[in-house]
Formats: structure tokens, C-alpha cells, sequence
């Protein structure tokens, strides 16, 4: 059996808590729009097609709650869960098509119908992106890859791993180096734990080692996925992911961007205009410096240019630069 | 008080257990060549000037334990303290300066004096390495730095830390940036316990986000040490450096090896033949994937093309390219 991140039942969103894997598969059941509120902010869900979709059936299980649904309680439910996380475009995306499902004559079974169409949706974007990257993959390839763009941040086969998941299927033998993805260990934790899972050749590394494995010739692509893409192209991901962008450049291996067109953020011209997501010093800290005093950064995210990037991978197809979204 | 990485007094090497850092300031008491061996070994002592020092003690008190001194008998101690690490070459350079010492008619006196020439020579070098350094500074300027070249990699003030030092001395408020270091946090546990200790203005970052430090402008010179300098200029360092060499290239921000000329090694043409020590893989592996089998890959060290490297700063004068050591 393939992980499956999240699946809604009569009145329940049930969610597979990610901050305990690979230790335990423990499903959770959420029958309100604040649990799911908070199972976005503390990542037992992330990715940002993921969370659109968990957002979606959170804001189902909101106006349920509902003596009596109004345009604006819809609103106040969905304004608390895109509050969530703030980088990923995704959530607001997902929760606006909901939010208009609501103004109609039956709102409770139109926003029910139009959140598993968004969820619909994801898993057909996903194969597509599969299908489309896959073109851009060869047998035996190389292929180094960050954070989690996988099943578990997807309702799907994933964005980045899509391609790597059909490579598999058609006997490509695709080698995977995962980046282990600090602070917070998705790549190790999530993106080595379900390719290997899934019976993909799969090689954890810390993400400072990438540098050298680009030097020795290992890597034959980069795909990486998204959280937001400004009409130039400039993308926002886990932080990490310029980095691996300026080296792949500088080797010249090829760097693909992976996301569906929910990704895309008409209303953001570039990278200047993305809000990156700060999270709690705790994250990076894990030491006591007794009465020496150290700061610390912890941005979840980076914008890498557009400039950098080979092409961007979506469900309509393979896009190349110059960008214009 | 500041910290202090190591002391030879009669028949004993003291030495700070820098495994238990920054939790416990914890100074071991070693008195043979295999205890010393361990610590090696085990990173309870590292940088490249530091192992070299307490390589040579190490080999003094193996020689003190011999019923007779033969050359022989020297040359298995040095071997054997010499197998502990690869990459570093000081180690093997310590060792050979004692062992040369033996062929006296003292030899135990005149190890022990060639052993305290090395670790004066050290602490000399560190002081020559941050007044060289210095020149490449100026006020307010933000520095990143990896790893832990500072006072706990040497017996002196360090390598990479040695010109913040001074800069921290002479009033021009450096804003350091430590990466943490993965697998084993050096930058975290050591670097940023150590120049906090001292006073300076010490962030603490994952090494994934040093691409958006410097993105940002607020990189203006990355410093790191080095565990051995091919002639051409090729430089092995904790893994992560080579990574770091690509993003100030790329961001054009000026990148420095500190080191000093005992870590150059003449025998050595270029990078290709460099040995790169491959760790154990508990040291990246934290979790357990059940059933799923996730290959683990854990070099210490990468190197770093000498067209990378702005200069190289050694105790000797900042030398610039094309490097001829």
C-alpha cells in the first residue's frame, strides 16, 4: 500500500501526521477547522498542494459547524486557515475556489463537491507533471532532489517525484539523492522514507554534500518542487533550493522546477514580491550556549531566479525561459 | 578565561572534549598514544592544527611507555597515531617533524621540545594568519564561515576565526555567520559557542541557507580553514565548503582559505589526489525506515577547485592566484 496523505470521509478529514515519520504512520482524525488549522501550521500536513487540499476540506468542516453559512462567517473560516503558512500560494488558491462554491443555493454540497475537485484535480496535475518530466529524465540518471515533492506533499504521486515514480514504473532505474532538508529533516524524514518505500535506488545525503556530488558527476538533473512562482519565473521553495540552483548551474546540470498551475501567483511580478516564511528559532537551535548569547536564522523558504532555472514542469506541459506566467 | 584545546604537562596531554560542546567543558586527562589515537578518532580534538599538536604529544607519550627507543618502535607509534585521520595532512606533517627529532641522543627530550615547537609554531602561525587576514576586512562587514577553524581547531587563536578576532579587537564589529555544519554541527556546537564565548556578533544559520544570505547582500566575505592545500591550490575542507566556494563565485563575494603553510602538501599535485575520508553513516542516518533500505553516503571533506578561492591566507602573506605552492 502507497502512503496516502490525507482523505476526506463523511465529516472528517483524515491526515497523516508527517512530523512522525518515518517512526509511525499514524493517521489523525479532524472534524474542525482549526484542527486543521493546526495540523498546517505545525507541518503534520505540508507541501503546498497538500495543504491547499487539507485547507479545502478544513473549510467544509468550518461551515458545517455553521448555524447558519453567510458569505461572511465563509469568509472568517477561510481568512483563520490561509493564515496557516503564508509562502505557499496553494492555500489561498484552494480556499478562494471553495470560498466561491458558498455563494450558491446549496452551499454546504457545492463546497463539499468543489474541495474534492481540488483534491481531484491535484492527483491528475500530478500525473501529468510525471508524465511531462519524464521526457526530460534517461535510464540510470542521476537525479538530486530537496525537501519533499512527493506523494506526502500531494494528494498525487507528487510534483518532483511524479517523473521519478513513472522512471521507475518503465524500468529507467532512476538513482534519487535525497537532501535531507534542515531544519526540518523532510528530505530524510519523508522523501528517502517514501521512495524507498516505494522500491526507488534511494540515497540520503546531508545538503551540503550536494556541491560535491555535483563535482563528481552523479547528478544528471536536479527537480525540485514549489511554493509559489512569480510570473517572471522566480520561484519560492524550501530553503535550500537556490542553493542547489547556483551549483547546478555552475556544473551544468540541468534544474527543473516541478508544480501544477495552482503554483503560479499572477498577482506576484517576481521574487522581490514573495513573503518568505520566518519559523521558530527552536527549529535550528538545538544547543544551549549557557550565558553566551547566539542568534539564529530560520527563513522556511528561498526565491531562486528565474535565470536559473531550465524549465519549469507543469501539468500543461514542459515551460522554458524566458517566463512569462 | 578563554577556551583552551589542549595542554602538555609531565606525562599527561589535557585535552578539551569538544564531543561534550558546548553542553560541558570537559578536559580529559590522556597518557598514552593509543588514548590520543581515540580522541582523534572520535573528534574529541579536530581541526587540522589541532590533531597535528596532539598528534606530536601523542607520540611523546607513546615513545615514554618503549622499555627501549628504537626507530622502529617510533616510526609504528607515528603510524598508527598518523592512521587515525587521512585528509588532514598536518597530522602526518607533526609526526615526521618528532620522529626526525628522535634520531638524537635524547631522544625523549628532544621529541618533547620538537612537539612544543609545533604547538608554538601554531599558535604563532594563528596570530600571523589574523593579521593577514585582518587586511581583508573592514567595519560592520557580515562574514560566513563553516565548520570550526577557530581556537578549538587550533592551539591558538585559529585559522578562518583568527582575523575576526582581531577585527572583534580592533573595534569593526563583525557580524559572523556560523553554518551549522551537518553531519556533526561543528559550526553549531563549536564555532558559535566559541565566538559568542568571545564576545562576537555570532548568527547561527542551517548550511542550506547560506545561498540566501548571500542573495540578500549581507554575506561580504566567506572564510574557511583547511585540512590540506594540493600545490595547484586545490584545497580539501569539511564537506560543505566546495558548496559555499560556488555560491560566493556566483554571488561575487570573496572566498578565503586560512591555513597554515604546514597544511600545504608539496607531494600532492592537485584535488584528484586527495583522500577523502568517509565517515560512518550513523552520523547522517537519524532515522529508522523499517523495512525500506536507504543507502547513506557521509564524505567528511570535499575540495574545493583553486579557481574557486579568492586567495589564500597563511601565516606566511595572502597569496593569490594562479597558486604554485
Amino acid at each position: 500500500m502507497s502512503l496516502k496523505t490525507l482523505e476526506y470521509t463523511d465529516g472528517a478529514l483524515i491526515l497523516l501526521d508527517q512530523t512522525r515519520l518515518p517512526d509511525e504512520e499514524i493517521y489523525l482524525k479532524l472534524t474542525t477547522a482549526e484542527a486543521v488549522r493546526e495540523a498546517i501550521c505545525e507541518l503534520r500536513v505540508r507541501g503546498a498542494p497538500a495543504i491547499g487540499v487539507a485547507a479545502a476540506y478544513g473549510l467544509v468542516l468550518g461551515v458545517r459547524a455553521l448555524d447558519t453559512v453567510t458569505p461572511d462567517a465563509v469568509r472568517e473560516i477561510a481568512r483563520r486557515l490561509g493564515s496557516a503558512r503564508p509562502t505557499a500560494v496553494n492555500l489561498s488558491w484552494a480556499l478562494d475556489r471553495v470560498c466561491r462554491a458558498a455563494e450558491t443555493e446549496t452551499p454546504e454540497q457545492a463546497m463539499l463537491a468543489e474541495a474534492r475537485a481540488v483534491e481531484a484535480e491535484d492527483q491528475a496535475a500530478c500525473l501529468a507533471i510525471g508524465k511531462h518530466g519524464l521526457e526530460l529524465l534517461h535510464s540510470n540518471m542521476g537525479v538530486l532532489t530537496h525537501c519533499n515533492a512527493g506523494r506526502l506533499a500531494t494528494t498525487g504521486i507528487g510534483t518532483a517525484l511524479a517523473p521519478l515514480y513513472l522512471a521507475h514504473q518503465r524500468g529507467y532505474n532512476p538513482r534519487v539523492y535525497a537532501c535531507e532538508t534542515r531544519p526540518l529533516m523532510q528530505g530524510a524524514r519523508l522523501t528517502a522514507y517514501e521512495l524507498s518505500r516505494e522500491g526507488l535506488s534511494t540515497t540520503l545525503i546531508c545538503d551540503s554534500m550536494a556541491a560535491s556530488m555535483m563535482q563528481s558527476g552523479q547528478i544528471g538533473a536536479v527537480l525540485t518542487g514549489a511554493d509559489r512562482i512569480a510570473r517572471n519565473g522566480d520561484t519560492a521553495n524550501k530553503i535550500g533550493t537556490l542553493g542547489l540552483a547556483v551549483l547546478a548551474k555552475h556544473y551544468g546540470v540541468p534544474f527543473y522546477v516541478c508544480a501544477p498551475a495552482s503554483t503560479f501567483d499572477r498577482d506576484c511580478p517576481d521574487g522581490n514580491a514573495i513573503q518568505i516564511e520566518e519559523r521558530g528559532v527552536g527549529e535550528v537551535a538545538l544547543y544551549d550556549y549557557g550565558k553566551a548569547y547566539v542568534d539564529v536564522r530560520n527563513p522556511a523558504f528561498d526565491v531562486t531566479d528565474a535565470a536559473l532555472i531550465t524549465a519549469i514542469v507543469t501539468d500543461r506541459g514542459v515551460l522554458r525561459p524566458p517566463y512569462s506566467l
